[in-house]
């Protein structure tokens, strides 16, 4: 039976690329496996449209549900953010750079996940072990995401392994300035033109559940805040019919890629937990986090810790 | 704060020998780690003893409880095989070759399992990864963790990595006869003599929640059958106690190394469940199964697919 190798639900870049480069690699360890993705194509955000484009690769395959199939998953270990009746499916991989999350198997099988930037950073160590050389556009797409997950190895969550995977692909890829790719991506990213609120809040979203509190935790990341200046309020009740459908709380991220920091924007039933969480005040539905760049390193963790997970 | 590298509960030769030697390659690394068990020395199982003895390796300290503690686990990613307060621990790194359980983190750490027959043949590539030369010593205790958990090479757990591994490790450690290190260790192991009931059914035995059914499921290799026979009444009678401590069922695998096969004495509220799990009918508390040499990939999937898990 054909492998689906899937990324998480609202797929970022690292987890369409990585779903194509884990199923070349195992296509090239002789096993029958597919690149998937929890989204339609067309509904693909447009950092990995033009990262797609850009390296000629071609969108996995959508797939919802994966009710009986062998699967292998690729940054996240989360059921939550699996495919659907992933209790009927068979795990047979996991390759992530996130927190263990609650899949469980009753067989072994290879898991692995490193506390580096990115899950294309894992893989790349995973081609040189097993002896497989990386197709050049299949290399491009990792480097992409790797620059892409560690903000231009600006973020917290970027390693030195993430610097080295990065210098080995962008010789395979034929990349040679990296700054101006990086670029282009975080205006694809940030594009804000004729999107709809809606689309614009689920294109990096995640909800997790804290000790039975349901938090939705988005992010986008800008050059300057002022780009959402004149979508704001929109964005805002866009965020409270979120937060309506039965979370505790709706969190978004308004990234400043270049002065390194978060304005968050802040939805919920208990304003004084955001704030322990964070050490700052809210103030007209937002506060400014200064150095918050990762919602995986930065944002997730302290707020699992006030709510007592 | 100094990392407790801990395997299993009821710990084998693997969880001892791998706590050793992934505290050696943290120590390697630039960490404060070091090796602990789940045991009193005196208490530790006869072949790890041997084992340990052979290669003048320090037995890892003694540890139950882990409150408040930094821990990495090594032959195991199960809460019911950790030491206590495992809730309140930080785990900062996980090492095995079981089915992925069900521990999870607020935080990406390494977590490094695969389908290989022991968690010493996945050390031995991290070794080479981290490029970390094996000190003698625990070459040997890693090659001893591996001939034990793949009942050299006989399980069919047992993978071309784990014979690559042995290879390596055998140079390092300086033995030449691997066959009679083997046989030293199944000597020392299926030893009875002067044991009590209660100790031999606990030597190798962990428990299972299967469905909220509680399944305790040991094993006792043997050169042959009738190496218990002198005993047999008194460890029914153990396995009798221990069924009566809450559980659905105890299994006990007899296993003969050399017939290749297993002898499985079985005391369960529902007998049918067990003989449809494995295909084969109880007769006087027992059952042969053919071919049956290892828990984790022959006995515990059918019973958990048994049980609807």
């Amino acid at each position: 039976m054909t492998i689906c190798v899937t990324g998480h639900s609202n797929p970022d870049t690292d987890s369409v690329t990585s779903a194509i480069a884990y199923a070349a690699l195992l296509n090239a360890q002789g096993q029958e496996a597919k690149a998937c993705m929890q989204i339609a194509v067309d509904k693909l955000n447009p950092e990995s449209t033009t990262v797609l484009k850009r390296f000629g690769l071609k969108a996995p395959e959508t797939m919802m549900d994966v009710a009986g199939m062998k699967v292998a998953l690729v940054d996240f270990s989360d059921i939550g953010q699996a495919p659907a009746n992933i209790a009927s499916a068979e795990v047979v991989a996991i390759v992530d750079h996130h927190k263990i999350g609650d899949i469980t198997t009753n067989q072994p099988i290879l898991f692995r996940a490193e506390p580096v930037g990115c899950t294309g950073t894992v893989l790349n160590k995973m081609f040189k072990d097993a002896g497989v050389a990386i197709p050049k556009d299949i290399a491009g797409g990792m480097l992409a995401a790797i620059l892409s997950d560690t903000v231009n190895f600006k973020s917290p969550t970027c390693t030195p392994d993430d610097k080295a995977a990065v210098a080995e692909l962008k010789k395979v890829a034929g990349v040679e300035d990296t700054e101006s790719l990086f670029m282009d991506m975080l205006r694809a990213k940030s594009s804000i033109d004729g999107i709809s609120m809606k689309d614009l809040v689920f294109r990096d979203y995640k909800d997790f559940d804290m000790n039975g509190k349901k938090m939705g935790i988005g992010q986008l990341e800008l050059a300057a805040i002022d780009q959402v200046a004149a979508i704001r309020a929109d964005l805002v009740k866009a965020l409270q019919e979120v937060k309506n459908e039965g979370r505790h709380s709706v969190l978004f991220m308004l990234t400043d890629v270049v002065k390194e920091g978060t304005e968050l924007l802040v939805i919920s039933d208990e304003p004084a937990l955001i704030e322990a969480a964070y050490g700052g005040k809210i103030e007209n539905g937002c506060m400014w986090v200064p150095g918050m760049m990762s919602r995986k390193k930065q944002t997730v963790p302290p707020l699992q810790k006030a709510c007592g997970c």
